[in-house]
């Protein structure tokens, strides 16, 4: 099953699991899989940023997405497969699409600038790929420094079919989300999915702006299930409502650097992972930041009973 | 009266109040003066970055300056002064100094990387300014590109006596905080105040790690002073309670580029500006985002009854 | 006299004269024009990034461009007067305007990264200006960090009939002065003066792709005179030879932070400044640094009498 | 045999030769290797940021350090292993330590500002890799937009006794040589090999300044290998003779990103390469540019008669 322009709903970005001493911890994985089955996710995303894929091995990167696939049976799983050369993206990309993956996800090499950097940047990407392996592009400037405008999303739409998502993680990035809704509306673009990344931290109004849903790691995916079905369903306040409750958590999650140590953490307290070990370089949880997320988990608790943990 | 280390409480960034011709709008200066006056402010910050000090000239720039520090009287005014090059900086600090300002704030040029650098920046800056004039550092590394270390603000505190106050806007931050009050009460580093910008996103927590205050432009200062006052005067449930029902609008107003048009749009809504103009480049307010902005603040008002405008 | 695109020739950068304790030296300023004038230049460049334009405040700015712009009396003077913000960049260019320059130059603010961005600062420039101040783009990436694209030259030029040149120091370069060359055999482009910074390092390459002169500081500017001159009249190898015997020295001189250190020693030791000062902040030019000048002058004089100094 | 703080003369950096189709060359490399070899080069660097190293597989990085170490014999190999994880790095590195590389050479990833997180990484390498893998410090800021102090490098090699060699090239960069040199003379750091890459843009100047050969790709490692004999053996004017009759090719060479294509090609009518391909992304060489490198070794050819090809 091929990734489409049709996506919608939630793909949590999945953390890679390790175990205290760095090993790849497996059974988390699998338990990881089956939580987001269970909340009712649409896809799941693999070996992005936040999934700590640059420090895994070829061999390790391609084992940790094979089993996620495995595991995830009917649902399908986007890899991220970005690099800084295309011969070890290509690579990846191949083994992973054997596999049975969905898809791949490319974010852009840091050095990009001018527009036309980036659009020959993704040309040549599909070139190395194949236009037959359906791609996710990442945009995400706060963490690659590359600047999309609209404008150049739509000249990569244009120009290569096989590109058939938005991870869109720009910031602010509101008026991204209406003007690429408008410019199809009006014909001047064909549709491509848009999942919303950031933690999440727009959520809210990306969705109304024309969003099709989440593409984040934040650690209560389910609520990202409850509130993209709420708003898609018409349920405006209700959808803030649950979203504002978890706004302190989710924002002190979106920190960059200490947010993945928040993030396994609560993942862990969740039971979800064995332990919120990540490999070096990782930025460590301190006694009072844990004594922070555990306060900010007390406080949610009492609008949303998943966080009473 | 100068600035000194004993610096608490907010004080709010001021916004320069243009007219939509673009001229600068001085009855919109006194009312902001005032309504910073009545919500128990203890100092206000002029020529900030959102204050779009680049924008005006020298003269302009000394008449808004000297308006405000008339207008708050016994309130003390730092005036943000940093600049290109020494000569202007100096120009700039030695004029509202005499005009009664408290102290200045600089901020790092981006160009700066290593800590040497930073630290000989701020060597040659007092040098510039002379020793008598009380500075105010300012660590936005997501506006400045300049990351400084607590050690590099150590040894500016150690080197720079003129050095009182920590513009706090590190993201994330609250280690930073933690670990300068650690050294100061280990008597490794003396005493600087802290207060938070970054539109006092983690305000929160900042003031649970050590921080004195809030130091920042948020179109809600009220509400940073009773925060900034529950938290001090321990009731940190409530502290949180309305730091919460604020932060769906707060992080809306702290997006990049756009965020200095919410803050306009909601203090014109307030009643204390009488236009939400910024002179150019600037990023103006689509429908959408205004519509999302009365959303935002129909929301708030249910929690606190000053967003009912 | 106004500023064309039929401008060509030597605009040397002209270095602002201080004396050791940090005043502006204007019998030296006096020299510099005098000798531009006497080697065959064809304008003068001043406040330019190299002329230290940021440590001057505004007066000292209006100063030291009047007296170029007087003394230069029939050559066209061009005035550096990018700003972090447009009312004080029109300020100094209504002035300099006033006084007789004949154009100003524009250099991008830092912060700009896609195509959209980069022409709306210019075209918000011109706004600010006024459509009938001739203007120069400055294009100087590793500086600036802000990279232009040919099409984005073009489409500013299109755009602003008041753009006439272009200061080209983009690296690598000489492909970027091809296209722009081969849009205007093309009919695709209006023609502008297209001049070399970046010291002159490609100076020789660059007059053969299409450039029209230089625009640049090198302390002979003298030999860009001449290297101009012989290139413009087919003398090929001559041109080269003239070159690569100043290319050690010059290559020197092209350093990032020290190389204005470099120039104004070298113009000390020329007879045409009284000092080599710098205001802060500066690089100091270090005894072996000293030495290798000299050293670097010496055997360029093997080659070229005018460096026996 | 292991690298170790004694090394000096001259490690060209190795490029990675490809047919047109993209595949390795491999007899290419044993020809740059035999070359190398008779040439009087003292080691080979290989997969190195111009070895075109992310832009191969794992596997093919590999063959081509194996293939390179086992043709070089008893000249000692250093192999690049920067990579965006430790876990691939470490992979790497031990591979080749087993084929007997003589050791490895780590760039630091561009997001590292403060000087502990430099020393930070560093740290973490040796523990990823192990103590007794001995490391090259790749200082190149002008591509990895990292900047190290000469304290920082003094930090690394006091705390890591693996760290036996800086690949030097910043610019400027005289006087980081002699400040390291100093202290080396004070007692107050440990001697560390510096080889000067950079293309070799200063070779003249920091070979007097302490350092003890080139690690550099120019075309022309024979000249190379002679300059630094000549300046290690009192021929001081000779070695600038030398040095700059090469300089007008060399700066061409030394462009950033077209910088490779005049390499390849250079080395390609040299005998070396089969061919000047280069993996994607690359900067193909116009015919313009083409030209010119043909211009500037007809030009070099009076001189040295090296570049009659």
């Amino acid at each position: 099953m091929r990734l489409t322009a049709d996506a919608r709903g939630v793909y949590p970005i999945a953390p890679t699991p390790f175990f205290d001493d760095g090993r790849v911890d497996t059974a988390s994985i699998d338990r990881l899989v089956d939580f987001y089955l269970g909340i009712g996710s649409t896809g799941i995303t693999v070996l992005g940023q936040l999934g700590e894929a640059p420090k895994l091995t070829h061999a390790e990167s391609v084992d940790v997405a094979c089993r996620m696939i495995r595991r995830a049976s009917a649902l399908p799983v986007v890899v991220g497969v970005s690099a800084p050369g295309f011969a070890p993206m290509r690579e990846l990309a191949l083994e992973v699409m054997d596999a049975g993956a969905a898809g791949v996800m490319i974010a852009p090499p840091n050095a990009l600038r001018t527009d036309d950097q980036i659009v020959g940047y993704y040309r040549q990407a599909v070139e190395a790929l194949g236009a037959d392996v359906p791609f996710v592009i990442q945009d995400y400037p706060l963490t690659f420094t590359v600047q999309m405008t609209p404008a150049v999303i739509r000249r990569i739409v244009d120009e290569l079919p096989s590109c058939v998502m938005l991870k869109h993680e720009d910031w602010p990035g509101l008026e991204k989300i209406s003007a690429l809704r408008q410019w199809e509306r009006d014909g001047r673009m064909r549709h491509i999915a848009i999942l919303c990344g950031n933690n999440g931290l727009f959520l809210d109004y990306e969705m109304e702006r024309g969003a099709d849903g989440a593409n984040t790691g934040y650690a209560f995916p389910d609520m990202l299930c409850d509130v993209v079905r709420l708003s898609t369903g018409g349920a405006r306040e209700a959808a803030h409502d649950l979203f504002d409750a978890h706004l302190p958590l989710l924002r002190y999650e979106q920190q960059p650097g200490v947010g993945l140590a928040v993030r396994k953490y609560v993942l862990m307290r969740r039971g979800l992972l064995s332990a919120a070990a990540q490999r070096q370089p990782a930025v460590a949880l301190s006694n009072a930041a844990r004594a922070e997320v555990d306060h900010l988990l007390q406080r949610l608790a009492r609008h949303d009973p998943r966080a009473q943990i």
